[in-house]
C-alpha cells in the first residue's frame, strides 16, 4: 500500500500560536506544534505537508491544488471558520478528500460569533478544545477513515 | 500511578445504534461498538465502565455520583444535547472531571435543531463525526488531559 | 388476517385529565376516555394497549420496546411534543411503525408555545381538537393505514 | 332529526390532485376523491355539497353564504392555509358552524413555510397527513361535534 | 367649483359588518352605517359611491379605474390591510389621488398581526377605532385635504 | 348638559413645530395650530387645555390629574410614543377617560422605530398624518365618543 | 421543427405600466411594450399569447389551463412574487413548462418587501431590473432552454 | 384552624448545593440550608416536607400527588425552570394550590437563557437571588397567602 | 450597632395604587400600605423614609443622594424597570449599597414587555407577585442581607 | 471673528464620573475633567458653559434653547444614547448645529445593549473610549467642524 | 462607434466549474465555456478580456484598475456575492461603468446563505439559473445598457 | 525619550478616496490627505507609516510584522470592518499595541450594514465622521494614550 499524503491547512494568525493570546493558546510556538504533528504523521505512516496563510486566496488555490496529490486535509481555518463561504465553496470543488475541521480552543466556550461554523456541514468531522492535542486526534481520524 | 477510572455515559436512544437509522449510523450494534471502546481502554490503561440511559433524571444522578470516583468521561448525550440544561447543569457540578462531549454523526450537517449543543460551554471539548471512531478519538485526549 | 396490535402512548400530565383545567379537557375521567377508546379499538378488530407515563425516559423506553410487537401508535405526548427532541428520535428508530400525533386540544388556538410541534414530522399524521373524539379519529386513521 | 347539510371547501390548486406533484398527491383524480366522500358523508346521513375555487374572493363570499344554510364544513384551503387573514377573519363571520381545517398531506414534514396555518385558531380542529382519508376523518368528526 | 367625487371602497368581510363578531363591530349593520356616511358627505357636498368586495383583484381594477373619476378614497381593507402589497402597489398607481386608511377597530389592540399595515407607507393617513365614527372622521380629513 | 372638559397634551419638541424639520411638519408655528384647534373646540362646544412638556414625568403628573376634571385628551407624545411604558401606564390609570392617539406627520411613512406605538394598545384610537389637520380630526373623533 | 407556444403573463398593476410610477417604469405603455416583446418573439420563432390580471385566483387557472399547449412562460407576478405561495404551487403544478421569473425594475434596490421572491425556487430563472429589456432576454433564455 | 402543609420541592442538581458552583452558591450544604426551612417552617406554624429530585416525570409525578395533602409548594426547579413545559403543565393541573417559584441565585445576572422562566406564568409569584434567604422569604409570602 | 437606614424608592405611577387598575393591585391605597411597611420597618429596627416619583431624573438623583445616607433599598420603579438603562446606571453608581428589585404584580403573567427588567443585572435580588406582602418580604431580604 | 460658543451637554450620572464605576471611568472627578476641558477650550478660542442634567426632559429643553446661541455641542448623553428618541429629536430641532456625540469608555466593548445608539444617526460624528480625551477630540473636531 | 470592451471577472472557485459539482454546474469546462461567451462577445462586436481570482483582493484591485479602459462587466463573484462587502463597495468605486451581477445556477433554489446578495444593490441587474446561457444574457443585456 | 513609530494602516477602497463616491468622500484624494497626517504626526513627534491593501491576507500579515516595531495603529479598515473576524483575531494577536479604529464617514448614518464594527471591542476607542480630520483626531488620541 502507498504512503497516504495529508495537509496540514492552517489559515488567519495560527502563525501565532504561542505568542498570540496565551490564556486561550497556551506558549508553545506555531513551529514545535507543527514538528509534533510531523512526528506522530510520520509515526502512523502518514507523508504530511503543513502550509499556512493569511490570505483566503491562497488557501483556496492550495485546497484546488490538493485534488490528485493530498488523502486527505486537517484544517484549522481560524477565524475564516465562521464567515467564509468561499472557503467552504473550495472544500466542496474537491468532496473526495475528506477535510477535518480542528480547533486547538473550544470554540463553543468563546465569543458568540465563534459559535457558528460555516465549513462544518462540507467536512467530514469536527474536533474542538485540545489544544495541540486537537491535531493529533485529527491524524487518528484520517487514520480511521483512509 | 494508579490507573485511571473512566465513565463512558450515553443518553436517550443510544441503545438503539445499529438498529435505528442505518443510513447515519451504520448496522454495528452498540453492544459491539462498546466491546471495542472498552478494548482500547484497556489498551491505553484505563478502567473504563459504560452506563446508558433514556432517562435525563439517571444521567444526572449518575454524573452527581461520579465525584471522587471516575477520572473522566466520554459523553454522548443524544438529543439532550440540544436542550437539556439540566445536565449541562449537573457537569458544571463535578467540574474538576473533564467532559468530552461525542457524537458519531456530524452533527453540524444534519437537521438545523442540532446544531446547537447546550453542552459545549462547560466541556473540555468536542468530537463530531467519525461514526465509532469518534469515541476512540475520544479516549486519545483523554489519555492527553489526564 | 392476525389482529393488528396498537399502543395508545399518553405523556406527562394526561392522567389527570377529567380533573386538569376543566375548561379546556371537560370533567370525563382519563379512565373512562380509555375505556371508550378501547372499545372503538375492539369493534374495528384491533387489540389494544395503553400506558401512560410522566417520564420522558419510561416514554421512549416503550417506544423502543414497540419493535416486533405493535403495527401502530396513537401519541398524545402531551408539553413533551414541544420541546422533546430525544422523544423524536426515539420515533424515528422504530421508523417502520407509523404514529400518528393526537391531541384532545386545538394546540393551535391556545398558548404560543403549544404552536410547534417538534414530533410531528417524524409522524405519518395530526390531529387536533377534537376532545375525545381525537383518539377515535386516530383509530379510524389507523384502520386505513394498515 | 333532520339531515345535516355540510360544505366541503377546497381552495386554490386543490382541483389538480392527481396531476401536480404525484410524489405528494398520489394518483387519484379530485373528482374520483370527492366521490369517496360524497359516499361516505350520505352513508353517516349528511347532505354534501363540493366548492372548489382557485379564488380567494370566491372562497370568502361562499363562506359568507354558508350561514343559515349549512351546519358544518370541512376546509382544506391549499396554500391559503399559510397567509390568507382574509379567509381567516370570513371564517370568523360564520362562527357559529364549525370548520374542519383539513390536510391531505402531513403540512409538518414539507416546507417551513407550510408549518404555520393562520386559520387553525378560529378552526374546531385540525386533520393533517391522511391523503384522502383525512377527509374522512373530517366527516367522522362532524358526526361527533354535530 | 365642482363637486368633489369620493369612492368608499371596503374589502373583505365587511359586507358582514352588523352580523360579524359583534362584540368588536356592534350590531349596526353594514347598510346603515354606509347610508349614514352617504348622509355625512352630502352634507359636506360630496358626491359618494360605496363599493364593497371579497376579491382583491376587484378591489385592484377598482382603484385603477379611479382615474380622471375620483378625488379622493376611504379605504377600509380588511384583512388585506396586513398582506396585500398588490393592493399597495394599486394605490401608488393613482397616487395623485389621497387614500385615508380606515379601521372601525383598533387594530393596534388587537391581534399582532393586525398591528401591521402594509398599505399605510404609501396613504395620506390613518384613521383607527372610532366605529362607525371612523368613515365620519375621514370624510373630514378629505375635506381638508382636497 | 354641561360644557365638557378636553386636553391638548404634546410631548417632547412639540413646541418646536413650525421651527424644527419644516419638510415634515411645515412652517406654521406651534402656537398658531395650538390657536385654530382652539377655535374649533370652542365651535363644537367643548372647553380645551393645552399643555405641552418635554419631561416624561410632568406628562404623566398632568394625567394623573386629570381624573374628575377632564373628560377626554388629545394626546400627540411625541418620540415617547416609541418607548414610554411608564406613559403608557399612566394612561391605563386614568382609562375611564378616552385618549386619541395623534401624530401629525405619517409615523409609518418615516423610520423604522416610528412603525411601533407602545400607547396605542391603552388609547381609544389613532390618527395619523394630516397635519394640523390631525388635531381636528381628534375633536371630531372625541365629539362622536362623549 | 414544430412552432413553441409561449405565454408572456403578467400579474397585479402591470396593465399601468407607462402610467404608474414613471420613475421606476418609464413612460412607454404596456401596450407598446407588449408589442415590441411580441415582434422579437415571432423574430425568434415563437408564438406568443399575452395574459394579464389582476386576480390572483385568475392567474393560477391560467397557469393550469397551459398543460398541453404552452411550451415556456414568462412572468412577471408584480406585488404578488412576494407572498403569493397559491401562485407557486400552481408553478409546480404544471413543472415541465419552464417558468422565467421576470422584473422590469431591480427588485433589489427597492423596498426591503421586493427583496424576497417566493416563487423563485420554482422558476427555471430569474431576471430582473432591466426595464423592457428584462422581457427581451427572458425571450432568449427560454430560447435556450426550449 | 388546622396546620397548614407545604411541600418543598426542589428539582434538578440541588441536592449538590453547598458541593457545587461554590462561588454560586455558598459552602453551606442543602441538608443543612434544608433544616434551616424546616425550623423557620415550624416557627411559622406549617408542616413541610421536602423532595428533591432529578427526574422531571417524579417531580410531575409529586406534583399531580399533591392535591387534597398540601396547601402550597416553593419550588425551586432548577434548570427545568427554563424548558419544561411538563412541568408548567402540572403546575396548572393542581391550580388551586399557590406555588412559589424560588431561586437561590439570581437568575437576572446569570448565562442568558437562565432570564426566561417557563413557570413563572403559572406561579402566584417568584423570588429570586437571596442564597438560602430565599426560602425563608417564600415562607413568609405562603404565610401572607394561605 | 446603629440603626440601618433604608429607602422605599417608588417610580412612575406608583402613587396611584388603589386608584388605578384595581383587579390588578387592588384597592388598598399607596399609602395606607406604605405605612403597613413603615410599621414592619420599624419593628424590624430599620428606619425607613419613602420617596415616590413620575421623573426618571428625580428617581437618578434621589440614587445619588443615597451615598453615604442609606444602607439599602426596595426599589420598584414601575414601567422604568422595562427600559430605563439611566435608572440601571444609576444603581451601579452607588453599588455598594443593596437593591431589591419589587413588584406588587407577577410581571411574568402580564403583558409580554414587561417581562424583561433592564435594572435585575445590578439588583440584588427580585420579588414579584405577591401585591403589598412584596414590599414586606423585601424588608426580610434587607434584614438578612445587612 | 467672533468667539464661537459651545456647549459641553451631560447625561444622566456623568455627574457621578470620579465615584462610579472606577474600573470603567478612573478617579478622577467630573469636575476637574471639566476644568481641563474648559482649559482647552479657551486655549483653541471657544467659549464653552457645561451643563449637566440627569432628566431627558431637561436635556431636550436646554437644546431647544440653543438655537441662536450656540455654534456646536458637544454631547455625552450617557445611557439615554440607547433609548431616547425624544432626545434625538430634539437634536433634528437643531440641525444648523453640529452634535459631537462623544464617550469616556469605548461602548463596543461592554454590554450588549451599549452597542446601539439611537442618536449617532443625527450627529455629525461619534468619539469613543478615550477616557477624558474623548472630550479634547470632539474640541479639535469642532475646531474643524466650524 | 468604437468597439464596446468587456470584462468577464471570475471569483473564488470558478476555476473548477466542470470539475466542482457537476450536478450543479454540468461537465462543461471554465475554459470551453469562456471560448464560447467569447465567441458570442466578438459577435455581437464587443472586446471582451477574462479574470479569474479566488483573491478577493485581486478582484478589487482588478475593479479599481477598469476605470477608463471598460464600458461593462459580467461579474460573477462565486461565494463571496454573499459576505464581500469590500468588493460591494469597489464596484460602487466605478460607478459609471454597469455591472450585470450573473450566476449559473438558480442561487434562490439552493441553501439559504445564497439567497442574499450584498452586491445586487450596487449592480445594474441581475441574471440566475440558465448554466452558460446566462452569460450569454448578461451579454445581451449589456449590448442593450451600452 | 524615544520617537514613537507610529502605523496608519488602510483597507480596501481607501486608495480610491477623492475618485470613489466624493458624495461621502470628497474631493481630496488619498495622497494629499495622507501627506497631511504625516505633517501632523511629525509636528506632534511621531514617526508614521503608511500601508494600504485591498488584500485582507495583506493587512493581516503586516499587523503580525507589528510586534517590537509600532508603539500604535490607526486603522480604517473599509468595509472589512463589518466582516472580517480573520482581522480581528489579527489585532488581538498584538494586543499591547493600542488600535484606534478610523471612519471618514458617519458610519452609523450610513447603509445598516455599516452600522456594526467586528473590530471595535478589540479596538482602544472608535472614531466616526469627521472626514480626514478623524485621521488628526486619531493622531491626539494616540499622543495621548502613549
Amino acid at each position: 500500500m502507498t504512503q497516504k499524503k495529508i495537509l496540514l491547512l492552517l489559515g488567519p494568525n495560527l502563525n501565532m500560536v504561542g505568542v498570540r493570546e496565551q490564556g486561550v493558546y497556551g506558549t508553545e510556538t506555531a513551529e514545535s506544534i507543527q514538528q509534533e504533528v510531523q512526528a506522530l504523521a510520520q509515526k502512523l505512516g502518514f507523508s504530511l505537508d503543513v502550509f499556512q496563510s493569511n490570505h483566503e486566496g491562497e488557501l483556496i488555490d492550495r485546497i484546488h491544488a490538493m485534488r490528485g496529490v493530498y488523502d486527505g486535509c486537517i484544517l484549522n481555518a481560524g477565524a475564516l471558520t465562521h464567515y467564509s463561504y468561499a472557503l467552504r465553496d473550495a472544500i466542496s470543488c474537491v468532496h473526495g478528500i475528506p477535510f477535518i475541521e480542528t480547533h486547538m480552543s473550544n470554540i463553543y466556550a468563546r465569543e458568540e460569533f465563534r459559535h457558528t461554523s460555516v465549513l462544518a456541514p462540507v467536512c467530514a468531522g469536527q474536533i474542538s478544545g485540545f489544544g495541540k492535542t486537537s491535531y493529533f486526534l485529527a491524524l487518528y481520524a484520517l487514520q480511521s477513515l483512509l
